[in-house]
């Protein structure tokens, strides 16, 4: 019988927080209390309605952690590890927000919203520097010659990051867009820190190059399995369907793979969206258009395709059994799957 | 007879560009030439006026250069620690025309003029990650065992760059401010990127720690014999005096070594800044009054006593004799002397 997701948060997630907290406390400074504050704030630890909600999942540290496990390497090894992909991701929400002009993040206000953009702009910097200085501890946890690979693999995926959402950006003003466009976007976007995080982890847990690449190849596929998984969510999950017509991914004009195969077909949907946004009130008879045309399908077939490429990387890593099947129902629950 | 500095220049100018460029290179990719041009752009080798004065005056890896050949070392080895200064130093500077809301950088629109705040955000992102990518290559040019100090460095100059930067920004709200505030702030905004200069340029050359850090300190003490030099420009300097009274920091509304000294006094100046923003026909009575208070005699010891005390620390560490002296010419420029 496979353990639950639960078995695994219990023993890792406490030692998560507590690794996060003490890179935190690294920039402790009398001066600096507010400044100290914003990062807590937004790692869910203070303000109204802190609490782990208020934190996010955590999946990126905890799939460091479950990757060394799983490739027989000592999870508390890869800790600092763990923290930094953290760190970067919430770095780049904090960005991302003001760069989308988010208001909300995890059903808080988001740090421009409460301090102003200049601040916020600061507090993302402040904490991508806080996340490389949390990589660094892998000189005192883990085997001599791991931390500078581990820079590598980091610095690689931040740049990646920079570049996928330059491309999202970008993308919002070009009318002449197909689904080629999409794969580097989201490889940059999301992709880059999951396969980051998997190589890591087998990284610190001293795998043989050819392991490691396969994990990262795990990681990558999951990534982009994910994205498509969430693109799908974004035209037909709960929220954008039967909630405000606001949640959906139309409305917000994404470029996301539903859409982008939808203008691929120069059909109707096509034509309708390049006339200009589109209003919550077309939202029902739009989605049923790219249906159709085989959005629907097409998203659904490749979030399965590469959910199936993932897992097959994942087995062939020949991870350890139990913990094999843990990093698999982490995958799956990503993906929004009971199993 | 000293040598002057264009003949540092001439021999190390190039090699930093090249350097540069070849970093700004491995962020290159086919779907990618609008993003690496806003790089190119903002390091001043494209767009409308590019050239040497779009490119800054590159007193940071000059610094590292010099400090690693006047401590013995092969500054060609110091290159890569060179070019991650200056790309800190840059990204620092994308950040900051946005949070002050600067449409012009030398000259020329900054980036959030041309390109949007989002995509500024994001440029500034990727010109860090790229700073940290270029102090790797120490790997390939330095002795074994100088990276990871020197990623420590450079990190603990970020952090320390950030928070510099955050009291910087709350300070413009707060009008209980004295001189005890000034010292933490422009530690972390000029003197811990300018002593890193010289710690990186020392380690490189293989210093005993003593050393190096008696080369830090030097650069820590320049850095802030030049923002207390520099504050003192901000009102007494021939643009704030002469030109458009906007130059003046007071009309900024800058915490500025002369204006905290002022406010410590508790006088006439204090009284009018409690009462609100000062205004260009303002700023004559005011420079004025200021003078009377003591303000511009404090500022001109205060940076020259602080640039004795850096040379003292140069002259301790011992530098080969015609380097040590170029290096001493450098920061005499940096400080706006000839000599």
């Amino acid at each position: 019988m496979m353990k639950s997701i639960n078995s695994i948060s219990e023993l890792y997630l406490p030692a998560i927080e507590k690794e996060l907290r003490s890179i935190i406390a690294m920039a402790y400074h009398r001066d600096l209390t507010e400044y100290i504050y914003m990062l807590e704030y937004h790692l869910g630890w203070e303000g109204e309605n802190a609490g782990p909600h208020a934190s996010g999942k955590r999946i990126r540290p905890l799939l460091v952690l479950l990757t060394c496990a799983a490739a027989g390497g000592e999870w508390i090894q890869a800790l600092p590890a763990s923290a930094a992909v953290e760190l970067v991701h919430n770095f780049s929400l904090i960005h991302d927000d003001i760069q989308d002009n988010s208001p909300l993040r995890r059903g808080r206000p988001s740090i421009w919203k409460k301090w102003g953009v200049a601040q916020a702009i600061n507090a993302g910097d402040s904490m991508f520097t806080l996340a490389f200085m949390a990589l660094f501890r892998l000189q005192e946890t883990a085997t001599a010659g791991t931390t500078i690979p581990a820079m590598r693999i980091l610095q690689q995926a931040c740049l990646q990051l920079t570049q996928g959402q330059y491309m999202d950006m970008a993308y919002e003003k070009r009318g002449d867009l197909n689904l080629q466009a999409y794969w580097p976007m989201v490889t940059g976007k999301t992709a880059a820190l999951l396969s980051a995080c998997t190589e890591l982890g087998a990284l610190v847990a001293g795998c043989t190059p050819i392991v490691q690449a396969t994990y990262r190849k795990f990681g990558y596929l999951l990534g982009l399995a994910f994205q498509a998984h969430d693109d799908f969510l974004g035209v037909w999950g709960d929220a954008a369907l039967t909630g405000k017509s606001t949640e959906s991914d139309l409305v917000m004009g994404k470029k996301s793979l539903p859409v982008l195969f939808g203008l691929s077909q120069h059909g109707l949907f096509a034509q309708r969206w390049s006339k200009g946004p589109i209003q919550p009130d077309e939202v029902p008879a739009l989605v049923a258009q790219l249906e159709i045309e085989g959005a629907r399908i097409f998203t659904e077939k490749t979030a399965e395709d590469l959910t199936m490429q993932s897992l097959a990387s994942l087995a062939e890593a020949q991870p350890q059994a139990e913990i094999g099947d843990e990093l698999r129902d982490l995958s799956l629950q990503l993906l929004g799957r009971k199993n």
